[in-house]
């Protein structure tokens, strides 16, 4: 239960539909980094659910595998809290499933989808202005935090979004270097949205 | 250049001395992803340099030739950004080193040594009162700030430490879980102090 607010959360990591460094569409490998960091990084920040996206059939089980691994035997007595964080996390086809999931175990609150990005876009929001918005929010909804991997998410993915996040910047803002892991990332953005403060 | 304060800045990764599960006194192994992603926040939050620190002759060969293999040729080619951010890392046997080369690379400044700890020490200040404490500063320092690997620095390191740094929490507080990974506490507490707000 996160005490702060009354939504259930998500962070989607998605392997595709993203771009390469040229822009075309490709779909990136899951990496096991990636499956351990962020699940801890979501148990922390109290988000109910992580979702690794692939289309690829032998990524799907292998990011299964591993996941199960954790589940039992040595893993869960040596490490209950790799556990515990690496319960929350699943390994689904696309981003179709992960909504008609989240709406079948949650009837009749909204989904929003929101999608921080490395790229400025139009019409983004603050991690400030988001945070304040779903702390006044009365009606507890569902809160979809969608992460690109590659070089981030494919425009075609936008007309899923609802809010639009901005860049995370050092102290140089814009002008600075950014090129987090995203990993790093949405450690940063977790923080930024849910933080104790 | 920091646009937002005059000191310099370090971040450094301690395999030794840091303790295991039972609290016993170990050196732990320099993992690739803690090279990377850390160089990586590092240069998205303008820290002049990364140490990473072991004792271990043969992990510092092997961290060398990462770094070395990242610096040139075809990696340097096809990942500049990640072989700018690689460059501010270097690879010591000590923490004395890290300081022998920080006070002489930068004469006459003071050096202030900072300790974030996942667990809670008497004293430890939060992010935002050491952030205003620095910015408000006017004699320009260096700011070393130091990462344990493991389960956490050994309390033998403590004499080092002139301030000392509270756990990043989730929305619960210290009620919540508190195991991120390095990469990622790292990238937390570099946004806490440095990111652009």
């Amino acid at each position: 239960v996160n005490s702060r607010q009354p939504h259930k959360t998500a962070v989607v990591l998605l392997h595709h539909p993203v771009t390469n460094r040229e822009g075309a569409l490709v779909t990136t490998a899951v990496t096991n980094m990636d499956i351990h960091d962020i699940s801890r990084s979501v148990r922390t920040y109290e988000v109910d659910h992580y979702y690794l996206v692939t289309p690829v059939l032998e990524q799907q089980s292998l990011t299964r595998r591993i996941l199960t691994h954790w589940a039992g035997g040595r893993c869960l007595e040596w490490h209950p809290d790799r556990a515990e964080a690496l319960s929350r996390a699943r390994c689904v086809s696309t981003f179709e499933e992960v909504k008609t999931e989240l709406i079948e175990m949650y009837p009749g609150r909204s989904l929003e989808v929101a999608m921080p990005d490395a790229r400025e876009i139009p019409g983004q929001k603050t991690y400030a202005e988001v945070r304040a918005a779903w702390e006044q929010e009365r009606n507890a909804g569902i809160k979809v935090l969608v992460l690109g991997t590659g070089w981030g998410l494919s425009p075609a993915f936008h007309s899923e979004v609802h809010t639009f996040l901005g860049p995370i910047y050092g102290p140089l803002g814009r002008e600075g270097y950014n090129h987090l892991s995203v990993r790093a990332a949405a450690a940063v953005i977790l923080d930024r949205l849910f933080g104790a403060l």
